[in-house]
């Protein structure tokens, strides 16, 4: 007999914690300098921590496994009740960096608080910053305290019922009346109705409404018109309808909604008229370049990819420690009885290991775009500010490769990062599917960032249409590629049959490994030109190319900037620890993912694939192994941030797990609330009792007389 | 100003179901000769329309959106008094197929009540079955009344927390006290409590307990015995601890639980004896084979095929009929202005049709495994009682190929179903994500089959073991194979580079792409052989071939059947039809699919894939296009078993969609009940208000004194 823990076991009891801390023990480098890395600063690094641990302190922002438990309802009022918690730490104006930090990590704690704000912060204001006067834009965000969630409660109103994609095609309508200087804002028919509008239902008192502009009969196409919902009492304005979308697949917590306008009346000033103008006599100025409205979206996506890096690090981590910790099976070559860690089986390593690249190269990445957006819209704002016209056509430039590189990045990194949700919660077992170990949730909250604020697949063709289109004019016209496309100028070179990579030192080379990259999304593009032009020009012929090609592109952009990043990289013990995860993308992530391609446009043969599935990938899966705990304590994510009882730092996955399903559901209740209806069904009286035995053989000699 | 529907619009709305309806009225083939098809026979289809009818019209059965809405404790409620009412049908004793049906049917209307029943019907009285003496079953099963969910109700107690697959390592344990000739039932540790127990939280009165069996000390390992955990007033035995592990990511209307035995004690003859008997004296025969005993789970196994095509056919309509309804984007060749159809997108019928294909394809493999193991199981029940060892032994033999077919077919199964919930889903845009659209609930209830009863990962890598084998019997030892491996007798000749698809016609020929799969799983396992063989004999260094291995054998499972099955079709005039889905699942499904294994083992050429990816697959697709409506109202599936807004019959999409949204969420409740809240927070009083005014520089020059 002995004493394990708080209860007494009369056989040893299973002890994952002593696997996890004996790995810890062995640790090779240091988790939080680590942290440095992933984090881009030191700086970053250290308003994380501070950060996350305000919120786990709070008593309203705090979360647990109690939140699995929350009915719609109950989440929809913890969300608002969490907004109005944010609010006060806005309003404390505390350094930017904690700002965009204290968001970040609010989309992996609660992401509908995230979402829900965002709506506000991002998309609203967003929208305003983007296509208001700095005098609209200082007067909705600041003057009116909206930026502080305060007073106004803004939402985005651009998608409609039957329209989500095609912006240009939105049927609410904006009529000018001249006589009043007011615009009429219409909804035509219930397919023009706002639909999936974020806050619509309960929160917000303002909409930035997508409207065709209409002067004198004549349609200027859509443009955006902040339209008041609700008044200061938080009632619904005249003429304004809202209703609540109801449940979701998740993220219910977000009071989603639709919204009709029937004839409602907005001052004329509440266009938004940065670009496009309407004057007091209804004179139309059309902006220099549609485009420029555009940007609201961008900052989301980017958004998307720095979330990307922050879950899949978060469930690998799960998935990974469990794996330490969990045994099955025993091996023949273990004398004690004991059996084998999950994770030391090489199909184990296999299906977590590429996810722990995949967080690291992630991270690199996202710090890259979030940069890079934060840089071109300043930019952006300076040179229209400054009426710069070949300045805005450079800044112009400049949003076309962010849109690529983030439509790419974005589509393949949220499609990736819902891949690592669902794959790490199967390689838990029955275990992953417990709500309480929080994949269920996160999965079903996240899957929606592949749907919105541009659906992946549609934003997947964008990206291969302009690329199949740069390598036509490259090759027909000989005409230079800028940028991030700059490797399609060598489209002639690269367009033969040559193997690319020829040995495993080719292989590991991840400089290599991004040449054979490029190599093989200009032959896809040349393949794909090829056919576009057998049919007249029809893209719509290409989808599977243009997907192949923007994934790509996406891995191209993360890896490229990884081994950048490396090269540049202040802590360079760190480096040959990060070198072969960036060694495990190129191979597990990309070649082996991209097989069919890789093969079918010669750039490896068929033997080194095999020699890449069968030696090179297990082997640094291998040789990552012994610092896997190490990896993952070096996201840095408390127990509260990981909210998962398999999860935990201290390893004691089922001592954490079994307390936490019994503290939520006591066992001293040992009836369901329905159980003596249940009872009654099970001990019924028998059929011919409940048929009054008018079914008897009795009754028949009667009934037949 | 038209007026449409029941509302008053002032322009067109859009009007998806005259589209729907358009193509209805050009059918080429006859759906509900279809449908024969698709159920194998005429007389289970007419059984299919007429149970769904009945579950559909049932005041307690039936089913419509307001399902989406309920919270986990309304789920569980509304899935026991379902179950109450299910047992009434069961005892009106109609046909077996009736029965079969039935729970079919269950399963893809409400999986949950399917599940809870399927644990008491399925794998409690299946282990009763599977292990237990005629006279066993008998008792337990008819005179208790437990068939039909009467007086017992019983629940399945393999897993432990600490042990899933593992069934040899399970660690409860069953002590025969000689003296009072019982078991005592015990649970050694926290890791041996019986988890995710289905009924074991509220509903289960008696568990079929997996246990080791400890005679004089001696561990004869696990066996299974009976055990109340309830009395006849449904309150919790001494000595029996049950608690509801709460919360999951789906199947929240299942109770499931976990148990721990503190020194229970049954009644010896409480063992299931039909294999191992423990005599009054402590003797103990052991089973002649241990195999015997799983029986019990393979049943669920076969039945997850046949919910794999339902639910795959279910999803793939819904999107599908969206994709004809709804329009988006302009095509410059139209000039009516309006937008074009989704599914006319050559790339979404890239992204759907295959999953029709699937469903089809599904649908024979489907009613075949059923067929055999009703077939198997029966004849080893036969043997056994006969005592004929000869027949017994030829039963394991037919078993074992059983054991195959089934893991490769449930797990390849299990996981393209999940994958077509998923990418159904994501294809309907925004409103895939909607509750009352199907898809969240499905795909949560859904993926825990690829989890349970043999998780997918685990049977794929115990069906490539044992294929691997096979390929070294036959090229070492010249072993012949038999029945479904019997393909590997041609290793030697496989073992070559030759190319086995050479043109367009090899492609479009099933019989060839059937060939084609045989080949690349011989070659496949020739290469993971060599591989175990340089790693002394370790099948672990070849799991990503045992996976590939396994989906492949599943695929040729399913595809070779459906050419049988066409070849036999007494309803003729659907061959071309039929024909032509099953060249998209050869093409698209499987050499696409696997394009990097077919190219790496030279089982086609770059430019065929080439080919078949640009222009064999569209041209598919397209001539596949009209016959999209008909294909799918084949199913026969009424808008009560699809339950989901915009994939009725009708097609009214947005009609039908926002009258559910509104209906369940009436928008004349315009405030959310924490508003009061929301808006206080929202119109707070100033920050230096709410500090009293003690940070001011007022309150500074006081207290700096």
């Amino acid at each position: 007999m002995t004493v394990a823990n708080n209860t007494i076991d009369s056989a040893p009891a299973p002890n994952p914690q002593a696997s996890i801390q004996h790995e810890r023990s062995q640790n090779r480098f240091d988790p939080e300098t680590m942290h440095y890395f992933l984090e881009s600063l030191k700086e970053n690094a250290e308003a994380f921590k501070t950060i996350i641990q305000q919120l786990e302190r709070d008593p309203i922002l705090g979360n647990d496994a109690s939140y699995y438990d929350l009915t719609k309802a109950q989440q929809r009022e913890i969300t608002a009740r969490r907004i109005a918690r944010v609010a006060q730490y806005l309003e404390m104006g505390e350094s930017p960096l904690w700002e965009t930090t204290r968001t970040s990590l609010l989309n992996l704690v609660d992401s509908q608080v995230g979402t829900r704000i965002g709506v506000n912060l991002g998309l609203f204001l967003g929208c305003i910053r983007g296509n208001g006067t700095e005098e609209q834009r200082n007067y909705w965000s600041t003057t009116k305290g909206t930026e502080l969630l305060k007073n106004l409660y803004g939402c985005f109103g651009m998608t409609e019922l039957a329209h989500g994609l095609n912006v240009a095609g939105l049927e609410t309508t904006a009529t000018f009346d001249k006589e009043r200087d007011q615009f009429i804002i219409n909804t035509p028919h219930i397919g023009a109705t706002k639909w999936w509008i974020g806050g619509a239902a309960h929160s917000a008192t303002h909409c930035a409404v997508y409207a065709r502009l209409i002067v004198d009969g004549e349609d200027y196409g859509v443009k955006t018109f902040v339209v008041p919902l609700r008044d200061s009492a938080h009632n619904v304005m005249p003429g304004v309808t809202v209703g609540d979308i109801g449940a979701k697949m998740g993220r219910d917590g977000i009071d989603n909604g639709w919204i009709q306008f029937s004839h409602v009346r907005i001052p004329r000033f509440f266009m938004l008229q940065k670009f496009c103008k309407v004057s007091r006599e209804g004179d139309v100025t059309m902006p220099p370049l549609e485009q420029l409205s555009y940007s609201a979206l961008l900052g989301g996506r980017v958004q998307m990819v720095m979330d990307s890096y922050r879950w899949t690090a978060r469930f690998a981590t799960i998935a990974l420690r469990y794996a330490v910790g969990r045994r099955q099976f025993k091996l023949a070559s273990q004398g004690d009885g004991s059996e084998t860690q999950l994770l030391n089986y090489p199909l184990h390593q296999r299906r977590l290991l590429p996810y722990l690249a995949q967080a690291y190269v992630f991270s690199v990445g996202a710090w890259k775009i979030d940069h890079t957006i934060t840089e071109t819209l300043d930019t952006l704002d300076k040179n229209v500010a400054a009426e710069d016209m070949g300045a805005i056509m450079k800044s112009i430039e400049d949003m076309k490769t962010l849109f690529i590189d983030s439509a790419s990045a974005k589509s393949t990194a949220t499609w990736l990062t819902a891949d690592c949700i669902d794959q790490c919660r199967q390689s838990c077992g029955g275990h992953g599917y417990s709500a309480y170990n929080g994949f269920g949730k996160a999965y079903n909250d996240w899957v929606v960032q592949c749907t919105w604020e541009g659906d992946n697949s549609v934003l997947a063709m964008s990206v291969g249409k302009p690329i199949i289109r740069a390598v036509m004019a490259v090759l027909d016209l000989g005409k230079k590629q800028k940028s991030s496309l700059a490797f399609l100028n060598d489209a002639k070179k690269f367009n033969t049959k040559e193997t690319i990579l020829t040995s495993t030192d080719d292989v590991l080379d991840l400089k290599k490994a991004l040449s054979a990259i490029e190599v093989l999304i200009t032959r896809i593009a040349i393949q794909g030109a090829k056919v576009v032009t057998e049919n007249d020009g029809n893209f719509d012929t290409v989808g599977a190319a243009s997907l192949a090609i923007s994934k790509l592109k996406a891995h191209l952009y993360f890896l490229s900037e990884y081994v950048k990043r490396i090269s540049e990289n202040e802590y360079k013990e760190m480096n040959p620890y990060l070198l072969k995860l960036g060694q495990l993308y190129a191979t597990a992530n990309v070649v082996e993912k991209f097989s069919g391609e890789f093969l079918g446009h010669s750039i490896l043969s068929p033997e080194l694939l095999n020699e890449l599935t069968n030696k090179i990938v297990p082997q640094i899966c291998k040789e990552l192994r012994p610092d896997v705990i190490a990896y993952t304590d070096s996201f840095q994510f408390s127990d509260f941030a990981l909210n998962s009882s398999i999860g935990k730092y201290d390893g004691n996955i089922y001592e954490n797990y079994f307390g936490t399903v019994k503290t939520l559901n006591p066992h001293s209740v040992t009836k369901a609330p329905y159980s003596a209806e249940f009872e009654l069904a099970l001990n019924r009286p028998s059929l011919e009792v409940r048929d009054r035995f008018e079914k008897s053989e009795e009754a028949a000699s009667i009934l037949s007389k």
